[in-house]
């Protein structure tokens, strides 16, 4: 057995000579003896914590939660890392994504001094010890899993199946980097973990950091057996093999034979890692690189109770939780308990004002290289933002408001691009997509970089390499849990994927969302940069891909998320866009959508415009109505109806609408109002972005009529509005599930989104009698008509729809 | 190469004694090429479907749209399983996992003669080739991917990952069916996907169908290549053989030599499940089969234009979608397209009246064994109800309301047991979880069957076979995936999940709604058992699981879908639950979404009771009120105050709160509703459950004040009140995202929902002085602090909180 320390960190003092032999593993196996202690302390007592006393029913918790299962193999692999971290300086980060493991996870770093160190509450003495077994699971305390209140931690152990993601993400353009991922064999079940296993293919060891997958099979989940954990070594070895991962099995339950296995596992893994870097680095990359990975197999709940009440629990499913019940009013459960965690011989462990011996605290590593202390875990050691160049080096121009169309997606890959550029030097973006770059328009990145790919590179390829920054990969899984793993270790990105299949991903976003907004509220955790998505492909533009593939149900699943957190923004053209995206690049701490369609469509304000727009988040478009100028009469009236919109395909036909209203209607007056940050409409004590009662008042009125012309499902803009003056007034045409039809001008009309149902709608909502409405509706219900046989007659929309752009508006011929 | 011809089907006429030799193949490769014809002319023509004339710009049609690129491989497959069927009479259900394939499947289902059964419109001529040309992407037509409308199928092509779970929960309990599942290689990057390969874990040879899975790998997704179309032949066999399967892969780009190779590895698969089965049926099960699986490798766009504009197109991701385009405007695209049109012969398929020729026609099966007419795909050939037992064997004995606490969701577990019991044999029921049976208190199912696990048993595993029927697996994805193939084939089932990690496959229950909505429009469909989905471990009771693990975001997400198909249950108590239960397990075509905890709660209700208040869907419980007793007073004056609750926390908060109002300011008129049917709140022409204005006005009169103590987020309920009077007078208190503390009582007061705050809220809202209201307010005030304190300090509840049950109200001691 050699022990490898290819990369010694001089600034470390105390690397050890030492091999795996067994000296060594008498005190790991008492530190591993004090981290199950813990374990079980704080699923088990308020009082006593150290068993100083014999242990009394008093002593109990009044409620027994928690898990035991996982915990001793989770920390198992903790004291193998901290050997292997003082033996190699190796900057590891833990990912525990058994998260009910949290216990397990918690007494680690307590024993190496960072959870002290973070919660000086909590401290190495007993009444630190104390806090930390009564706060588990309990009242205003902390959860049962690992979370944002856990040092170390980038990754909530509640939703499974994201551990490895998280972890790949972490490592990419993070080079020292190695996180150790434990898996186990309940999340190795879910499908977005199974994806996970393809990183190989993704991770370019001349830049990337490693992900070291510890593959944990205790064989069982709460009540039944896992599919792997029933599967022979060898079937388990040739899965990962075939995934591209150099596996190698530690099994057994004899933890004297198990250190050494471990401690040889992982220092033959880290010679390995090493070695790929070294290789890559001096050499250059040549496929895939076969990373190692450990298949660790230990019984359930190993050196807890063998046996409970005449049934086996060690090694079984029983384990899993609070393997003793009813401990406070069983006194056999009590005294079998007192045995169990004596087993452990605390007193020899911790002296007598409650501190780790010394000769065990010494097994841990020091400083940053502790795994609870890792900077990278909280948003990175020196997170720099991005510098973005101005706008104006992007920015469409737009002569005239609505007179030219443009792919509006397109100037933000040039953003992108750039971003690219500027960061070449100190990698720190990516663009994260379902293979969907060039479709989304986003294109103009491939001239700074290439697809990420280390597979076999073929003729006819385009931008693939293993240098290349753009992430795609057909799992929405993988790109928003690859990005999440980035922005948590203080890197920058964006998700862009299509609108209907964002909800893929969205129980993602929500724990995404939950955690920004628990570890806001933790004065010690960094702020990390913003997951930002853009939704494309919309449910207005599915040409050909018809029902499936329409759903705006994303936006409504952030908007019930905290109001400290989530933002959304539905950009109606290119500059509008570029604003918006300058913005979210340089945010913290959000969740940001940003909703707009790939296709072309028409462009309405130049960059200034643009910018003012966005930071305003609403705006009266004094060019698409025709209330006199403001000052003129000293004071304006109301208009006589208000046409509002959010999003491009409303914003394009509540202009049509306006056009015609204008035209046929000349004596009525109209105000055009576009949306683009949603949360404005939302009052000010429901969200910080809501505008003032005089703001909102000087857009929409206070009792006005408004015509919404709005992207998503009407629901989501009306409960935004409640708290906002007569919300009723407000009559809302939004996406709708009604029909199952294919092709745009038919979705516009089946949700009575097309200018010619809003124009009627304004009609309908118009008090008095205007010269010209009747004509118009007559105009209206006949073009209904008429477009309704010629698409099914020519297959496309019929030229005064398809070609029309906003003009001044003025009498239709032969009025 | 041995034809198999294992289990004849003697109603079957024209099995052939053919071999995979050259003769069958030239028949076989033109009618491959008569499919390829018509997937190009659906594409692009709009006019002279069959090329009779010189083709011009003006049979193009003017938006080009659709998918060639996976085209071809489709249609290969669906040829030789063409051949297969006529050879073996073998029962084949077609799943096309790249859904954009759409045109190629709706090819071979014309060429076999089904698709114009089902649409008589597209008949075998002239004028129906006009009309399948046409209809193809564009208005009013049909979309460019596998859905409802495409005979034959039961699977969506839209939203990528569910093939393989869709296929799996097919063939269970389904044992003479065969799905022969593609799967592109797209697809197969993501989890959902990755994650089904695990069927055979699960697939019973003795008692279910088999699922053959085409791997399809032509190595390119929209425009990069595929993770898995870059990997050696070994490294492909070795996954799908970790993962229990028995590959063989066929591959190639000449069709002389594809043709044989696809042709034997067919026939063989197609021996290896005969025998597998025979096996199993005959001498009993042995672990999991090693299932036959074939790769198939061919290039992407096969048969299509080699190069386009210099740009090599067939093999590579530019054949993805439309690969000539501009051909309207473009002569030598047009021409190139000619020449690629005419490369197919058309002229020696089709007849002059536009007739596939009989030699070619005769290759298809006949009646319903070609794939398209395969009942199973249309809620299976003689869908069968379940028949269910009195409630009564299940009910609870309640004798007061309120007075006793029972885990609500355990009587639902002995009527699942009676209805495993019952279908034994007829085998069509099963429950789906992600590990949670027994947790979620369903266990009594455990009388009836066991957990289904096809792998190793060991000592001390509970309740586990291959015979079970509870499917079990740590895959939302997994268990939805496969219950939806159940439902579609025409069994039934449930699927159990933890409330907030249902949002894992939120994007499923959006997709499988549009699915059920669109196959309701359709008349040839037959209706399929509901989707029924029972959310436990709510977010009110996550004693020790903390924020993440909180979340009642599925109910929005359903609520935004069509309301001919989503229905939304909180029943308040186990009797309830049993009806709402009844109900749902008879209904058809819906998602029935069941929200109830697992653990201990008050139960109100007897089972007659019960079924009434399910049936009304909200009611007044007037036990719970102090109003005087209707007719008393010959018409009832209005209360003071209502409160209204939906779910089984909040309603016992707001009895609660009821109780302190009645004892503590008895001359307050206090009435109590409660909604089990969320639905019945919308207006009637927003839902079809929407109670009549006079109904909603007897519960909550049309101006009165209304405390709303509400399960999921507050605007949920909000905007189902939308269009009801007076909306503003409902006050929701709701679940919301405000605080990220961990304990029940805790999370029930961040969010405003104890009984104080109810009954604050209460005495807030009525007019007038009371006595009793001040020092209710006292009161409430002070135990909230009181509790507060003392949680932190005991680690529980108060015990006047914990062990407060309803009881008549009377004035509090001391008062």
């Amino acid at each position: 057995m050699n022990n490898q320390n290819s990369q010694p960190d001089p600034e470390q003092p105390n690397h050890q000579d030492s091999t795996a032999d067994t000296q060594d593993f008498t005190l790991l196996n008492r530190y591993w003896d004090a981290a199950n202690y813990l374990t079980v302390a704080q699923i088990y007592l308020q009082e006593n914590a150290l068993l100083q006393d014999p242990l009394k029913a008093e002593h109990i918790k009044p409620r027994l939660l928690g898990h035991w299962g996982t915990g001793p193999g989770l920390s198992l692999v903790y004291v193998h890392l901290n050997r292997l971290i003082r033996n190699t300086g190796a900057k590891v980060l833990f990912l525990a994504g058994p998260g009910h493991g949290g216990p397990a996870v918690i007494a680690n770093l307590y024993l190496e001094g960072t959870y002290s160190e973070v919660y000086p509450r909590v401290d190495q003495n007993h009444d630190g010890l104390r806090e930390l077994v009564r706060q588990f699971s309990t009242p205003g305390g902390i959860p049962s899993h690992v979370g944002p209140p856990t040092p170390g931690s980038i990754h909530e152990g509640g939703e499974l199946g994201y551990s490895l993601a998280h972890a790949t993400g972490a490592v990419l353009d993070n080079p020292e980097l190695i996180v150790a991922c434990v898996v186990g064999d309940g999340e190795a079940e879910t499908g977005p973990l199974e994806g996970s296993w393809k990183a190989p293919a993704f991770i370019n060891p001349a830049r990337d950091g490693a992900v070291l997958p510890i593959l944990h099979l205790n064989g069982h989940k709460i009540s039944g057996p896992t599919v792997l954990g029933r599967q022979s070594d060898e079937q388990i070895e040739a899965l990962l093999r075939a995934h591209g991962w150099d596996p190698v099995v530690v099994s057994g339950s004899d933890p004297e034979l198990l250190h050494p296995q471990l401690a040889a596992a992982l220092d033959d893994a880290h010679a390995k890692i090493v070695s790929i870097q070294q290789q890559a680095r001096e050499h250059g990359v040549d496929g895939p690189a076969p990373w190692p990975a450990i298949i660790l197999r230990t019984p359930k709940g190993l050196t807890g109770p063998a046996v409970v009440d005449g049934e086996k629990v060690e090694g079984t499913f029983r384990s899993h939780q609070v393997p003793l019940s009813g401990v406070r009013e069983n006194p056999e459960h009590l005294a079998q308990l007192e045995a169990w965690m004596r087993s452990y011989a605390p007193e020899t462990l911790f002296d007598a004002t409650g501190r780790l011996l010394p000769e065990l605290a010494a097994l841990a590593p020091e400083g940053q290289l502790r795994m609870g202390a890792n900077p990278a875990a909280n948003g990175g050691a020196n997170p720099v933002p991005l510098t973005l160049r101005p706008l104006e080096n992007y920015a469409l121009d737009v002569p005239a408001p609505g007179a030219t169309k443009h792919e509006t997606t397109k100037v933000l890959g040039e953003m992108l691009r750039d971003i690219y550029l500027d960061t070449q030097d100190d990698p720190r973006f990516r663009l994260f997509s379902p293979d969907e770059t060039n479709s989304n328009r986003l294109g103009s990145v491939f001239e700074a970089t290439d697809r990420c790919f280390m597979g076999t590179a073929h003729d006819g390829d385009d931008h693939l390499s293993p240098d290349g920054r753009v992430m795609e990969v057909l799992s929405e899984h993988l790109c928003q849990g690859w990005l999440e793993g980035y922005l948590l270790t203080g890197r920058h990105g964006f998700f862009a994927t299509y609108e209907a299949f964002a909800m893929i991903s969205a129980s993602m976003t929500v724990q995404h969302a939950k955690w920004l907004q628990h570890a806001r509220e933790l004065e010690w955790r960094n702020p990390v940069p913003s997951l930002n998505i853009l939704l494309t492909s919309t449910c207005w533009r599915n040409d050909h891909n018809g029902f499936s593939h329409q759903g705006p149900g994303l936006i409504d699943t952030v908007l019930s998320l905290a109001s400290s957190v989530v933002r959304v923004y539905l950009p109606p053209d290119a500059n509008t866009l570029l604003a918006v995206s300058d913005h979210v690049l340089r945010s913290e701490d959000y969740v940001n959508l940003v909703v707009v369609d790939k296709q072309n469509h028409p462009q309405y304000l130049n960059i200034d415009d643009a910018r003012k727009h966005a930071a305003a988040g609403a705006s009266i478009w004094h060019w698409a109505g025709n209330e006199a100028p403001a000052g003129d009469d000293g004071g304006k009236a109301a208009p006589d109806i208000i046409l509002a919109s959010a999003g491009d395909v409303p914003t394009e036909e509540i202009l049509a609408a306006s056009w015609l209203l204008q035209s046929w209607v000349p004596d009525l007056t109209v105000r055009v109002v576009n949306v683009v940050d949603l949360m404005v409409l939302a009052p000010g004590d429901a969200h910080p972005h809501g505008l003032s009662e005089k703001a909102f008042a000087e857009l929409f009125t206070t009792d006005g009529e408004v015509i919404v012309a709005w992207h998503g499902y009407a629901r989501a803009f009306h409960q935004l509005l409640h708290g906002r003056p007569h919300p009723g007034r407000f009559h809302v045409r939004g996406y709708s599930q009604q029909g199952t039809t294919t092709t745009p001008f038919d979705m516009v009309a089946v949700n009575g989104m097309s200018r010619y149902h809003l124009a009627l709608n304004a009609l309908d909502r118009v008090s008095g009698d205007f010269a010209g409405a009747r004509e118009l509706a007559e105009h209206c219900h006949g073009m209904l008509a008429k477009h309704e046989s010629h698409i099914r007659e020519h297959l496309e929309d019929l030229p005064e729809i398809r070609d029309w752009v906003w003009t001044p508006p003025q009498p239709p011929e032969g009025v």
